[in-house]
């Protein structure tokens, strides 16, 4: 396989690993402790956190492990050679299409059908606000360990931080254009309704544009070595 | 002793630890909390997680910390000189064992009979799918950390996914031939049912087949040296 | 922007994520688990490790990460070369800043007026005498793993401690002056009224100080070579 | 300080933090989930797991970081020479008195009497059988690390074997002599009655015993060089 086709599978493979972990969790969660959504929410976060540190630590030499596409655009702008506009463009199509995917077999996995259109409204402004705060501090915690040459911490960094920010924003922090795309295809605890996917998306990337605004305040990009990768410091062992 | 015998014996306390771990922790959270499933099951993978990350950090150079006829199998394939057919096989003898010997341990610390049969019958067309998912996700990552020269991430890896994988797969994640046969012999929280137990395992077999085929695409062995272990680097230390 | 600046940038964004972790995720903890205070403070715990082990892994190089007045004193004391009295008053200043900002930040978020004084009176002896407890152990964490060359395990170490001491003490364990004061801006779960305000800091500083006693009788300083920096072996990338 | 001293200090320190985190954490716990007792179990489990990985990582390198007089009794049989049999003694006095002083110190916080004598009673042969089997799987554990060079793992995996074996035991896993008699001192979740304190302790030291059979089987002392500490590769840092 080539180089570049095997870090679109990552890719691929890695957003929908992201999916079913956040959906498929979700939905355990609520089947099983029906009566108080804290807990619900607990079980959610800790095991879409143990999930997202494992697939960016098996994933992030193959591909970079973004599964996110402000991360694949921040990374544009921040470091405008780890790849081509091409593969950046590919890149969003492919974490797009590998949420989705996990939806689906999300859905499949509990006995749903495979796509149920979701119905829970998200998008009032204090959400938004922390849509917006969510994905600065993701974008912000990746870039600036890339910088300061601890990308080996991103892995365990960004599931940490992802698990504390389901809590700490009242949006439980979707962070992420493609996974808010995916949530919409499932009905369920994580679901989100396509009314609220557009705003969503708007703040995902106003977060990620405070976030560069950030990155390069606190760490200049001429004190580090940069390589041609995001999360790992190599794109792939081949 | 042998360096052989220390092998077997590395695998025979490891999956009777991981079959301890896994039923003992099922009993008491089902005694403690009887009214909520859901936080039966975080109880469950809290303790599961933690276990199965200590039993690779600490039995990987000993043993390569398979505990898990599929990843042995898989390991078989896909570093063909790792160890002799023979050895293969008789560490999945051992595996089966020490988790049989583990779930009597567990139901007698627990004041339970030596072995009771599970009556849980588990095996459904989408909790099949789900055994699938969660073996095929379990090999790639250890495989592809190996692969790319991340064998020390193995453990906490390890212990993350199955942790995650108890909530996004809605089998729970058995994800091992040998831990599925020891659950059947315990009739509690973790049980299976032992018409379940060849459904499960087949689903397993499949889900590594698959497993070997990512593992492959994502990350081609000739890039890493590989030694004589899949987990650890090294197999022994003597 | 010059060095020191960004230094200062750093305990701004520091104290004041540190701050939202706090109060946001005990607002949603609050929200959604109201039948039980224990699952409450769990996930509050379990929010603020994961938040504050990341915020010191990210900024630990930028500005060593204090995020707290008396770990900057206590660096004053026990490595004076560190940074000018200067540069220590503004840490102060900045952070007092920064975490009152962060509690603007979580109210807004979670749709409440941008500050509301606590009402919750916290300062009775047994929780003064949790506060120095709390205190002297996190900064007896911290100096002892800097001074024996473990400075990356500040990061976890915090996290891990933090999250065990909200159980262990029975004032949660504030620790720390600068959240002391965020705190009183949000009259919420994590809230502390301005009357029990002056008690904590005055038991926070007299456990810093006795931290001080400690670290000098564990880890006396010749034995390990003193950088310019508390948290992270270096105090900015640049 | 001389440094033996201070070995002695800091395993008193050590000692009196892990009573404080078991009984403060469990009477927190309790206090606040008076509904469930997984809850209060997972709650207790949670903040000993981190609580002591991070005890052991700051003293690590100042003691050795034993706070259990099986330990220290397991390294005078596994490596005879890490320090003088008079020594050993005396951390076997000061863990004893650590975590009794850890105990008045928790029931102080909580504004409890200084001591209340226990009066949980545990002995019943099944938990028994779990402290043989939570002392074992301890030692072990520490051992095959240390002989394996992995000493800095000790920390982390302690810490998690732990908070598992709370769960995996039927007996909560005390799996330390030391910790014992603290816990009798406190008539609160983590209590033991003074009647069940000797067959614990009799109980851990057969666990003890035969943890020492199971190292030297899996991990022969002649592979590794050996040096004067137990937990950190080096016992002081003076």
């Amino acid at each position: 396989m080539r180089t570049q086709h095997r870090r679109l599978l990552g890719e691929l493979i890695g957003s929908a690993g992201l999916a079913v972990a956040v959906i498929g969790s979700g939905i355990m969660a609520a089947n099983l402790s029906p009566s108080d959504v804290g807990l619900q929410l607990l079980q959610n976060s800790y095991a879409t956190a143990l999930a997202l540190a494992v697939l960016i630590a098996v994933l992030g030499p193959v591909s970079g492990a973004h599964f996110n596409p402000v991360v694949s655009l921040a990374e544009r702008v921040l470091d405008r050679d780890a790849r081509t506009p091409g593969e950046t463009a590919a890149y969003i199509v492919v974490q797009v299409l590998g949420c989705s995917l996990g939806a689906v077999l999300a859905n499949l996995m509990f006995d749903l059908a495979p796509v149920t259109i979701a119905t829970t409204e998200r998008a009032d402004l204090p959400r938004l606000l922390a849509e917006v705060v969510a994905t600065a501090g993701l974008v912000t915690t990746i870039f600036v360990l890339v910088r300061a040459g601890r990308a080996a911490l991103v892995a365990p960094a960004v599931g940490a931080y992802i698990g504390a920010a389901y809590y700490f924003t009242s949006s439980t922090s979707f962070a992420n254009p493609a996974i808010t795309v995916g949530r919409m295809l499932s009905d369920t605890f994580a679901g989100i309704s396509p009314g609220s996917v557009l705003p969503f998306v708007v703040a995902q990337l106003v977060g990620a544009a405070l976030a560069v605004l950030v990155v390069r305040a606190l760490a200049p990009a001429s004190a580090v070595p940069t390589s041609g990768s995001v999360t790992q410091g190599t794109s792939s062992p081949a």
